[in-house]
Order: C-alpha cells, then structure tokens, then sequence
C-alpha cells in the first residue's frame, strides 16, 4: 500500500530515535513546541488548492523539520506516517 | 438516487472494515485524530465557488484518506455517504 | 409574494417528509449534523458581491441536498422557505 | 435631515408591522433569527472601501429581506432607521 | 496644533449635544449599539495601507455617521477628537 | 547602536512628557484605550513583506500618534523605542 | 549538522548575554513582552509558499530583533537555535 500526496503535501517518516543518537540533534520530550525530524517519503504534486503549481521544495529521501502537530497521522504496515502540508516544513537538515 | 456533488466536492463511501481488514491500513479507533479511508463515488466540476476551474485531483474509484471530521453525512439506500471538498481529501492510497 | 434572492443565493422549499418516504433516502431526526434536501425554487443573478458572475450552478425544480444551518428562513403564504447561498448547497439529487 | 449612506450602504425603514398584517409573509417574534422585512429608502455609490464599483443591485423603494443584526440604527425625526451594507440584504420581495 | 490623518482615515469632532438638540436626530444613551455623529474636520491622502488609491468619500466639513467603538480617541486644546477609517463612516447626514 | 526597521516599520521615542506639557494634548493616564504621542527615530523600505512597495508616508522627525499596543519595544543606552508597523500610525502631528 | 530554512525563514542564534553586556542594549527578564537580539546564520531561497519570491531583507551574520515568541527552536550539537519566518523579524541592529 503506497500514500500518494494530493496537492502540496509531503509524505513523512518521523524519526523518532532522535533525541536518543548521537546525531547531535537534541529535541527533550519535556519541551511540547519543538519541532521534529523525520524523512520525507513522498511528494505530491505541487499544485496547491486552486490549481496554481507552487512547486516542491523538498525531495524525497530529505531529512526535514516539521511542526509536531500539523498534519494527519496514518499507520500502514505497523509504520506511523504523517501527511503533512509542505508549508509545515521548517527547514531541511543537512549532514555537514 | 444519485448524488451529483458541486463545485469542487467529492462523494466518499467510507471504508469502515479499514481497521479490521489485512489490508496493511490500521485506524485504531482509539484515536480520534486519524484521518478515514474510503472510495470516491462521484466527482464534481472542479468549478470553485468563484467559478473558476480548479481541476479535480481524484477520480471515481480511487482510494482516498480524508478529514474524519470534514463533509456532510447523507444516507441513500442504507448506504452511509460523506460529501466533502477536495480540498479535505489528504492523498491516494495506492495498492503496491 | 415572491422573493427574488440578491447575488449568488438560491431559495429552497425543505423536503421535510424525506425522512419518512421510500425515496431511498433517510435522514434520522436523531442526527443534528446531517444535511437536509429541498427543492430549488428561484436562484439569484449569479454576481457575487464584488460584482464578479460566478454563474449559478443549480436550476429552478433541482432537488438539492444543502447544509442545515446555513441561511435565513423567511414564511410566505403558510409556506416556510430558505434562502442561501450557492455555495452552502453540496449536491444536487437526481433520480436514477 | 437626509441620511446618503457610503459605499456599498443602503436605508431600510423596517416594516415592523410585517408580522401581523394579511401580506403573507409572517414572521413571528418567538424566532429570533428570522430575516425582517423592510423599505430601501436610500442607496449608497456602490464604491466599495477599495474603490471598486460593485453595482446596486436594489434600488430605492424595494421591499428587502435583511438580517435581523446587520447594520447601525438611527432615529431620525421620530423614525427608526437601518443602514447596513447592501451584502446584508438577502432578497428583494415582489408583489405577485 | 493640528491632526493629519494618515492613509484612509478621518478626524471627527463627535457632536455630543446630538441627542438633546432639536435637529431631529435622536440618539438616546440607553442604547449602546447606536451610532454617533460627528463633523468631519481633516481627511488623509486615500492612499490605503498597500498603496493604493482608494479616495476619499467624504471632505471636511461633512456631518457623517460613524460606529461608536471604531477609532481612536485624541484630546488637543480640551477638544476631544476621534481619528477613524474611513470605512467606519456608515452615512453622510445632510439638511434638507 | 542603531536600529534599522525592517519591511514598512518605523522606530518611534514615545513622548513620555506629553501629557504633562502645555503642548495642547493632553492624554491622560486614565484612559487606557488613548493613542500616544511620539518622535519617528527610523524608518524601513517601505517594502512590505510581499515584496511590494508600499512607500513610507512618514519621515524621520514626524511627530506621530500611534496605537500604544502596537510594536515592540526595545531599550538602548537607556532610551526606550518602539518598533511598529506603519500601518499602526493614526495621524502626524502638526504645530499650526 | 545545518539546518537550511525553508522559504521566506531565517536562522537564529539567539544573543542570551545581551541582558548583561555593555552594548547599550538592555532586555530585562522582567518584560515577557520585549523582542529579542539575534544572529542570523542561515537564509531561505526566499520564496513564498505560494512560490513567489519575495526577497530576502537581512543577510548571514546581521544582528537582528525578532519576536520572542515567533518561530520553532531545535537544538544542534548542543546550540540552541531558532528558525523562524522573515516577517517575524522587526529590526536590524548596527553597530554606530
């Protein structure tokens, strides 16, 4: 089963091992309003609601950050996803 | 009976086996957040209520996840219907 | 008496024994959410109130499913009818 | 003293009497979100508050349906007037 | 000292002795959801906050209808002004 | 240190003393919906934040009555400023 | 690990000395209601999320204003940072 994205959403796999690696990004479950990471799994099309092309600014296999309460959560396969609205995209972390 | 949605409104036969089923999609419904799958049963002009053309992004038969709490409920021949905007449907789901 | 509705509204007379006939469609009394149907009995210019002609997209005698709440009631001749807006109208009915 | 309502404005005197006379329409006090009744006695420019030109679409000695909310009062010479924007005004009644 | 109003707005001097004069025009202070009158005694450029021209409606000098809780009260020389938009102007009062 | 508004922002010194001065306004503590009075130390582009020009209707020096919730307020070397947007002046003040 | 913003966003690294340096710049802890300084390390391709561009006003290692409570904080190899939209900045600061 695949989740294809209708207008400017983003398909994401939130990582939620990242406040335990090594990685260097700290996001302490005692702070609400941080905002997580996780890996963009698939892109609509970019058309937003009226039918005017805003493009995609991420791509697949992007490590995003996003606001923990946007969008909607789906489980397919035992695997929790969430679609959210690329507008909800913070930044795209970049390993140095 | 028939339902000829307006404007850019779609008609949706939900799937309430969803969380039952070995489909791989499970909606547990102890959340009240997660969005509902179902089938698209009717598709309207794509006409905005500014008359503009907006294009319709979902086409009968498809497989769709949507707002649970978007649209409007209509029972035709004891078979329970949502009516929403496009704009509530959140992707495609898509059978690998 | 007529009423001749101003912009994009359209006037319904409620089917209020709907759901009570063989119609094949019910409409339970016990849910407060669920959208009524009515017939469209005169529709307005089609501008909207900049001035723009969305163009109505219902017809005098269609059957209309519209949500509940929305427009004012006004009784003309012992005859309660609703006045609305296009846009609170969801679907037009029509028989198989 | 002549009240020239701005913009998209119009004057309605309401027809508070309405409610008890054989015109057929009848709109009982118990409901109190039923539209009223009244006479358009002024009309503004049709300017909007951006300058566009929207158009009246009533003219002065209409008998309006308005809701019951809209607009500002003004007591003039011992008469209750209405001015509201003419996008409060619902439909235009017609002797048949 | 002396008050330019910026963009769209309006300096009006209230005309508080309105509901005891004999001009016609009643305002009693029981009801708090009247509107008041007042002289227009400056006008700003027309321009709104994007730039654009949208010109002024009313000039100097106009007796105006205005909403009671619109604007901002200024006191200069034990004069009590209001500055407001213009769009909360309702009506030009004019003698017969 | 110097601050530079950003977008279509102004920097103002509040005048403190106004309501204490025999300028003629007076803006007593009392009332707490009251404008204040102050100096415009800065001014932005006067892009705003589509990118579109907007134009600056006010100049460094311009005695302004501004919104006293509006803008931040921001200390340096002792003297207290306020950081707002234009839109939020009402009028310039202006010796006769 | 980088973080690059999406859109018209900016990276922050808030200045928390500022409250206790000599720069003439006093933000005390006491004011809930007092902007922050900052550095920006990062900038957005300056797009909107409608995919204009909108231009970017402040550049990689400008001292800026912003609000307090504006944007989304992440913490990155221990250094804590905020991203937040370009609108959300109010000033920037120069040394004389």
């Amino acid at each position: 089963m695949k989740i294809i994205p209708l207008f400017d959403r983003v398909v994401i796999k939130p990582d939620t091992q990242t406040s335990k690696t090594k990685s260097g990004i700290v996001l302490p479950s005692t702070s609400q309003e941080r905002p997580q990471i996780g890996i963009v799994t698939a892109i609509g099309s970019g058309l937003d609601i009226d039918a005017n092309n805003v493009g995609m600014q991420v791509r697949v296999g992007d490590k995003v950050l996003f606001n923990k309460f946007a969008g909607s959560e789906v489980k397919i396969d035992d695997e929790t996803l969430l679609v959210l609205r690329q507008v909800d995209l913070i930044a795209i972390m970049e390993e140095n």
